[in-house]
């Protein structure tokens, strides 16, 4: 039987926040905001967005899905590039309209589309009153011309 | 002069993916998608949105301001509670439409309205099928009723 979700509007505010019922808060689009981290340093990889088909193959499969708001599809994360998300754990924050998605990055270890570890790659700075940015030296682990074939 | 922001329109993908051009890509409610951590420890706190103005005074005055959506306004973290949040750094993703937002916490060092470090305090279980919510047991650091007067 797939997983089913509880509506969050039947919860009382209480029980959302200090609950133990999971009622996820799609927002109007159907979506909640995913921020995944790597679980062994604590990195945050990159953050995007599950619908509840994705949230439910994430849970059943144990390897993270999201859903692509520019291309308005379900991918599965790695299925082109190799670079595939093990779950090894998802939190819930207080008002259930953010998941913290614990995994374990395989491939080259790369979770960004550019090739790098993380998507944060670019410190902004402001000098002058200009803000402008700066790399933090991430390297690429993968060339996204090879992998993605473009 | 106030902080100007470049218009994420105005780049070529390959700048606003590898340039040193800061174009936050607010979405079509204004608003991009912050990810505070604690840089000292790397926990993350919380998520929350800021629009220009947050952003701008954020950058402006070191000390870190969001953009409400449930109640509409713009607010300075810690106004209420003395929770504020010191700038210490910030990155931005790949595409410009994400931002980590590197905070001392100061105050008791409780991001969370909930009185909790961090908003990820519950963890996603599956037993049988069903999602079910555990406490990570993260301790409160203060009494919301108290400081929130309610």
């Amino acid at each position: 039987m797939p997983l089913e979700f509880t509506d969050p509007q039947s919860l009382s505010h209480d029980a959302l926040e200090e609950g133990d019922v999971f009622a996820p808060r799609f927002d109007d689009k159907g979506l909640i905001t995913a921020i995944a981290v790597e679980a062994s340093s604590g990195t945050v990889l990159m953050l995007a967005h599950m619908n509840a088909e994705a949230l439910r193959l994430t849970l059943e499969t144990r390897e993270v899905h999201y859903f692509s708001r520019s291309r308005a599809h379900l991918w599965k994360k790695g299925e082109t590039s190799g670079e595939v998300q093990k779950l090894l754990g998802i939190r819930v924050d207080c008002d259930q309209d953010a998941l913290l998605v614990l995994v374990e990055q395989t491939g080259r270890g790369a979770a960004c589309h550019t090739g790098r570890k993380t998507c944060f790659y670019r410190v902004v700075t402001t000098e002058n009153g200009e803000p402008r940015l700066t790399s933090t030296g991430e390297p690429r682990l993968f060339d996204p011309e090879v992998v993605y074939n473009r």
